[in-house]
């Protein structure tokens, strides 16, 4: 398993928005920016509506891309990212503790989520890092 | 074909930066993180180097999707974003000229790019857009 260095978590810990990657039933992409956060070595993001497009085509094939843009650039000006590969698997419930936590980040510190009174349980995505890559200092010695 | 509504247009001549997503001859999805520009109704990236994943990837399969963030966000605080999906067709040539008109918004007015003597020609990637989705004002009257 291919596990992100410091400079990997830190993005992503940042807050910074996660475009997340499914292929869709006829093998095309699909895209979704959502919020993910890391519990121990896998990333996870929260999803109140088991319907979503995107958990459908997780649990038929569990490939999944997330990409991030991260702090500073090359020596030619272009912006640094972070891309991690891995496989998904879905849990149920949780989901709400999850964005709570998230939106702390991504919202603000006292974020009251998700604004709505008993949200239902959700899932929550399991990403399994598989492999790292991108441009940037999580390139090196992340492989 | 589906057009980009002026939003639309805004976020992508704004210089955010173009999560492009190709499609890996295993199925898995491939991430890059470019430059785009807008060539009347289509999306155009440059590309120095013809040997890149993502090329041999649209040349075998031409189905492309592009995300965004754009500025704002929902009522709930989640960010506005925007999602371009189209067929990708590549040419030869132009790719240095097409490099230094995007390095003036990515980078900044004023920057020479390709940083380089005899920049080779390169190629570039026009994207034919079929669908527009994400959250935000552009997938309003966009579909």
């Amino acid at each position: 398993m291919a596990v992100l260095n410091e400079a990997g978590r830190q993005v992503i810990e940042s807050g910074a928005l996660a475009h997340l990657v499914t292929i869709n039933d006829d093998g095309s992409p699909q895209v979704s920016v959502v919020w993910v956060g890391l519990d121990g070595d896998e990333l996870v993001s929260a999803h109140l509506d088991g319907r979503q497009r995107k958990l459908h085509n997780l649990r038929r094939d569990p490939r999944v891309t997330v990409s991030f843009e991260g702090p500073g650039a090359n020596a030619i000006g272009m912006r640094n990212y972070l891309v991690v590969h891995g496989l998904a698997r879905i849990t149920e419930g949780g989901a709400p503790e999850l964005l709570h936590a998230l939106a702390q980040t991504y919202v603000g510190p006292g974020t009251v989520f998700p604004p709505m009174p008993d949200p239902p349980p959700g899932f929550i995505a399991h990403i399994t890092i598989t492999r790292v890559g991108g441009s940037g200092p999580w390139t090196r010695g992340a492989e």
